[in-house]
């Protein structure tokens, strides 16, 4: 047992604090699907969420995981990658997004050579916040235990430093005294 | 308006999931008392907070405070640095504290050449996270915008950093994104 909040728990209460029914909110990393179900069920039937992979494998197990729950009516599957988001953004959804979430890596028990990337990676975050509403948060979870996972951690991390604080609340959430690379939280709130 | 929480609210708020009624928890930085009271009544009656400062000002200044809201019963107020925590530590409470705080830096509107230091801090720190309970938290909220707080924050980085991750859990929860040297949380949960 622990008190203090894991890094995942931890990400999925930021997100139950920003989102609620009726919501537009974003996964951008689809991978298993478990954070799209999660948002599903969130934002409810009268929410919408955007969820994004490159893998073909991931939009299969993640339109799978949502028909098994029968989630699926709220969601649209994108096999694209999450820089491309507005191509696929409504109109309606600019500066209305609740929420959204990535999960930086690679797809776990898939193929480890396909990651996210810096480049990519930083566009889809600039589009996401400029379409953040007020209060909305972005929070991602950056795995770093591989090489590309710390070469893409070595240039978020002055990315996200630098966002004026006059519009945005940036925080980092990490346990510091493990020894594995563990995965760490970034958050970004959008200011009024 | 803010969604994700500031660093104060978030220091109380692990406090409050650490600590309950008749605990025995340390204000280590007494200052002007407002960490002390709300200690006070989250243990209740039935608990005891030890609250070191070694300022008069300080420890007259939460005494006041205290006596004011009627809390002062269950509290000891210690004019003393908080390194010397074992010469006051009832044996009754050896590995039984439920949760501590420092506010690291110099008493807001006080002398700013009183200043907590690195050795005295790390000396309390040890023997604090030393007599934790399972579960137990000690929160360190840490100002480093003056010369001697970054000294301070630059020798506790590698401190705390350093400690077993098989006994500790150590959370940095910091706002990454602003000019002014804003506090942050270091947060120490003893493992079972």
């Amino acid at each position: 047992m622990m008190k203090l909040l894991g890094v995942l728990p931890f990400a999925r209460e930021l997100l139950m604090k920003a989102v609620t029914e009726g919501d537009v909110v974003i996964d951008a990393t689809a991978g298993k699907g478990n954070d799209t179900l999660f948002l599903s069920k969130l934002v409810s039937n009268t929410g919408k969420v955007y969820s994004f992979d490159i893998q073909e494998a991931a939009i299969t197990a993640t339109r799978k995981k949502l028909a098994e729950n029968n989630q699926d009516s709220n969601v649209q599957l994108i096999h694209d990658g999450h820089e491309k988001l507005l191509n696929y953004l409504d109109q309606d959804d600019y500066e209305n997004i609740a929420g959204a979430i990535f999960n930086l890596g690679y797809l776990p028990g898939s193929d480890k050579t396909v990651v996210t990337t810096p480049e990519t990676t930083i566009k889809a975050i600039e589009h996401i916040i400029k379409h953040l509403k007020v209060e909305g948060i972005l929070v991602l979870v950056v795995y770093h235990g591989h090489a590309e996972g710390k070469v893409e951690k070595d240039a978020l991390i002055p990315f996200i430093r630098a966002l004026p604080q006059e519009h945005f609340h940036v925080l980092e959430y990490q346990f510091t005294n493990q020894i594995n690379n563990p995965p760490f939280i970034i958050a970004i709130e959008k200011r009024g």
